[in-house]
């Protein structure tokens, strides 16, 4: 059995229980989580969101790319969000990642460089990563509200939250 | 109090009850759950995952995009996983949205158009574009493993998973 096939049993009875069919799409709490995809974060535990309370944008780093401008656009446009937190973490597999490394083991398995096409997102230092991440947000004019976009630090080892000072 | 606010005060009760330090990176079910951002969708509730599981991706509508084929580069070749699960869901944002109509309101916001760096991913048929994030990802070669990648749609209203069979 896979995992997948594992997780759809886990669905069923899910489903079996589930009492939230009247939801509106709308996060209630206008706000949206951008954070990693990391397998140790918990969104809805780590910050008490229950179904229907906020968006949540997630990749590898917790980074702001083209598709977290995109999706937010739409969430703030289209979905009447207006706070954006961008949520990093300690021990992150971004933090010192070796791009060459990555793009070699890559290139081995695949049979040819992706070098040309893709950026991994490796970061050195993880405040200086929050800033820049909430830097780009800021500078973007596809965003309706701009001035509700705050940085953390997600420890993955005391389940805490630190905001990242402004520079 | 922002929601951002009250979103810190309900983390600083996570962390005083926090357990899962010890937790490592990769992913113990070696799965990767690429869904939407919308606020009805609890993946972790919906599949029975628990932390440390798996690595979740979401953004607008669910879509495979090049964010999500960086993570996933990452995600296997960095961290150990194997299977990938595309999760689009009823009643979505993106499904029927007016790309026309949403870049307009941007433009009438910012004082120029989007459209020239901005597709927005809208898409007229769910099951079509679950076809089409699957069939992406398995014509990847930056991903080490495409033999167990699959596409559901999850019902908002009952909370079920249904596979998309392949075409």
């Amino acid at each position: 059995m896979t995992a997948i096939d594992e997780l759809l049993r886990n669905n069923e009875r899910y489903a079996e229980g589930f009492t939230l069919g009247e939801l509106a799409a709308p996060p209630n709490r206008q706000v949206v989580l951008v954070t990693c995809m990391d397998a140790r974060i918990d969104p809805s535990a780590a910050l008490g969101l229950v179904p229907g309370d906020a968006h949540v944008l997630r990749n590898a780093g917790g980074l702001v790319t083209d598709d977290v401008v995109r999706s937010l656009a739409i969430s703030q446009h289209a979905l009447g969000t207006r706070e954006v937190m961008v949520v990093q973490h300690t021990r992150c597999g971004m933090h010192g990642l070796d791009e060459n490394a990555l793009a070699l083991r890559i290139e081995a398995a695949a049979g040819h460089s992706p070098n040309a096409n893709v950026r991994f997102g490796a970061f050195v230092d993880l405040d200086t990563s929050v800033r820049a991440s909430v830097a780009r947000l800021r500078g973007t004019d596809l965003l309706l509200h701009r001035d509700r976009i705050r940085g953390f630090v997600y420890d993955v080892e005391t389940g805490r939250l630190r905001e990242v000072d402004e520079r």
